[in-house]
């Protein structure tokens, strides 16, 4: 499958997309399966409707962008130790609830692809060719240690909080 | 006690509402009894306060338009797994801590009783009596296999993130 | 350090802020460290940016407006239960995750001041004296059992949802 398929499989069941000369702001604190998720599929379709989307990742939010073959981030013990229990990636995001040492996202991921719908990680390459902004809290990367270098390609540069309420001005703002 | 009760009695400490010509739109991703509370809280005192508004119910959040008497929903033995971890239903919303084992959320449903704030179940009917639109989420509908007539009556017809968008242009959103 | 120096150290990354005529209103159900965080950063920004911000808190999110020396709040034993195993006050928050009997919040508190990043005792303070309204829900407040009384000094009136949609109408909103 291809990681559009989720917005067409959308789109079939919904009026013509117009263009909408709009802004969304997604303000990303989660990091679990299913708030990654909503996250990421909101933005590409608002990117697919033309409107201009970003996510500012911040705290649990952050990890998803780590790339997923990097095990241990963080300069000290603490970080590092939060980093271990929390691993980064999209390939290791875990659901909130009924999460069962890992049998809840199997299953998840299980019913997502015989259902065509996309990856997390699929979705979040999607998000980057369409044009999404994905943008990293400069501050909660300090505080957990995260370099630049641990996160993806193609992201935006970091930023702070004035950046993303400048953003979030006039926009459809979403804290997930 | 009747449903508006918990209306009613927030009014009394409320200026007068004005009748705003806006839209209120609710992502709603939780199923836990505190954030279903809010959900319904909000949206029917918008509505009292004329507003337009619509809960667009994904994940976890399809669970309380579950009928109260469904008990298991999906098709294969995980869609079935969750649902019996993760009973549907107004009357079986867990606290997203404090739960144990049912006895968090059996005391914040005597305090509401005490204090005359609705139940879930009372803010979900008047919800419908009041014009809030509930609409499902057809993707996480797919995913985790609930069907249409699992979902109680009087809801919108199931949509997708295209359309929840374009009702979220211009509205007040969140994310709950 | 100061209570400024987050709001400071993220300036230094961040084009000049513009005064924008904006309100930012944020609904704060979470009582967890790193929500109750986020909810500081993003209003004593918002407000140094020249955005009224006001802050509704309601459910979990009363508690960090609970006096740190208040230990028991309540009437009944059910209300003093929530209380007992829900500590009311910035210094008491838990993370959401990782929590590990409190090793996680001693961790982040201790690398948010090796990051001169404002603890959320800290940024209350800060964002009451930069003229953040922080607004108790009295509904919540009544089921809960918390007083005026139990509730730190400077803050608003506790009003309901009405008062938050129209404070919300035309502002950023964000729920968290």
């Amino acid at each position: 499958m291809t990681a559009m398929s989720a917005i067409e499989a959308t789109e079939e069941l919904e009026p013509e997309p117009e263009e909408v000369d709009k802004k969304l702001v997604i303000f990303l604190k989660s990091g679990d399966l299913e708030s990654v998720w909503a996250a990421f599929i909101l933005s590409t379709t608002a990117a697919a409707m033309g409107t201009q989307a970003t996510v500012f990742s911040t705290f649990w939010g952050l990890f998803p962008l780590v790339k997923n073959d990097v095990r241990i981030t963080g300069d000290n013990w603490m970080q590092k130790a939060v980093s271990l229990m929390n691993r980064g990636g999209t390939d290791h995001l875990k659901l909130s609830k009924l999460n069962m040492l890992g049998a809840g996202p199997a299953m998840m991921k299980k019913l997502a692809r015989e259902h065509k719908v996309a990856s997390p990680r699929e979705l979040m390459e999607t998000a980057l060719e369409m044009g999404v902004r994905l943008v990293p809290c400069q501050m909660t990367m300090d505080l957990l240690g995260l370099k630049r270098e641990d996160l993806i390609e193609g992201i935006a540069e970091p930023a702070g909080a004035t950046s993303a309420l400048l953003e979030a001005d006039g926009a459809t703002t979403l804290f997930i």
